[in-house]
């Protein structure tokens, strides 16, 4: 298998601002080099086959600094996803007063998916080696688990109601993930992925209301 | 943090059904005195603490019986969730067929809350166990997200397309989780599960258009 991973990590931009809050100044980057090390070395080999010192020494660095920075290699893969749940948190913070809380989170998921849009191609990578591996499949499912809560909380700051956060949560992030497989999955794609999540939040209130299902 | 849980096992009925159909005459309620075997020896000790050989003799079964019956000590505790896997699919395919694809999920997802609430106090014993383990939430997840294939599959073999599918099925089974967890987790809670599952789809309808958010 020779998926060559030349494309930045998933989402840079998030990673670089919980490496740099974490971090600090030392190893520049390690994060993202152990990252990209691993998606390479998973491609190429297999997850079962590649040992952490291998992702530390493809990557230039020790297997310490792995550790430092991840606590299995299951979780090398999953550098931006914490990011993501303060990025997500972010923006349905600053969200207009009046705005309803699935409204909120649609935008929130909107601003996180510009990223992913730019760096296409190594959001496409990461997901082929994940889809490839149940462990890295579980783990996915944990992290969505995680942005749900976390999306719950974000809504409850801004006075919503724990039974509407909830909800608007779940569904949200079911929205956003059906909307991420269909951008994952059409070959030759076009449309952008914020433009996506757009598309299928409007499908949802069609679904939801029963006026209409697309045929699609 | 309360990582998702959906506990979709415990109903013995699906069990019965998947039991009598695969195993035959061997054992009587192998599967499910083994489950309840786990369950009790998870709650006493903990998951890691027990043993497959401690499972099986508390059961009154060997280890090989156990092996027959499951992969695994995670999986011993999900033997309802296959069969439930078949009951959505039965239920999606007699709905009427002018039924909306959500509304097809939502009637099948109450006719299989109904033997689990029959047994609530059962599957809020389950519930306590898995929600204590980290690997035994990740398992339910995985189980959930089979739950999601599965309702895919019915939608599709009712000439559903597939993105119609794959958004209902996703959000009817987020709706279904916020439902349980609600069940789960109200103390004294009298509402039964079918009729809360029915409350959350009317609230995924108003906080989906829109015009209205629950405040709870």
């Amino acid at each position: 298998m020779s998926v060559t991973v030349v494309s930045l990590a998933l989402m840079t931009a998030v990673t670089d601002i919980a490496y740099h809050r974490v971090m600090g100044r030392w190893e520049p980057n390690a994060r993202e080099r152990l990252f990209l090390a691993a998606l390479e070395l998973y491609a190429e080999r297999g997850f079962e086959q590649t040992t952490v010192a291998e992702i530390a020494r493809r990557a230039g660095l020790t297997e310490r600094t792995f550790f430092r920075h991840f606590p299995d290699k299951r979780e090398v893969l999953f550098t931006g996803s914490d990011g993501m749940v303060g990025q997500l948190a972010e923006v349905i913070a600053r969200a207009p007063q009046e705005s309803l809380p699935l409204g909120a989170v649609a935008e929130a998921l909107g601003a996180v998916a510009r990223p992913m849009q730019e760096r296409r191609e190594g959001v496409l990578a990461r997901q082929k080696v994940v889809a490839a591996h149940a462990e890295l499949r579980e783990r996915e499912l944990v992290k969505r688990s995680k942005l749900v809560a976390g999306t719950v909380e974000a809504l409850e700051a801004r006075g919503v109601g724990p039974r509407a956060a909830r909800l608007s949560a779940e569904v949200a992030l079911g929205v956003f993930h059906v909307a991420f497989e269909r951008w994952v999955g059409a070959d030759g794609e076009t449309r952008e992925l914020p433009d996506m999540i757009a598309e299928t939040f409007a499908e949802l209130r069609e679904v939801a209301v029963g006026g209409g299902v697309p045929a699609g």
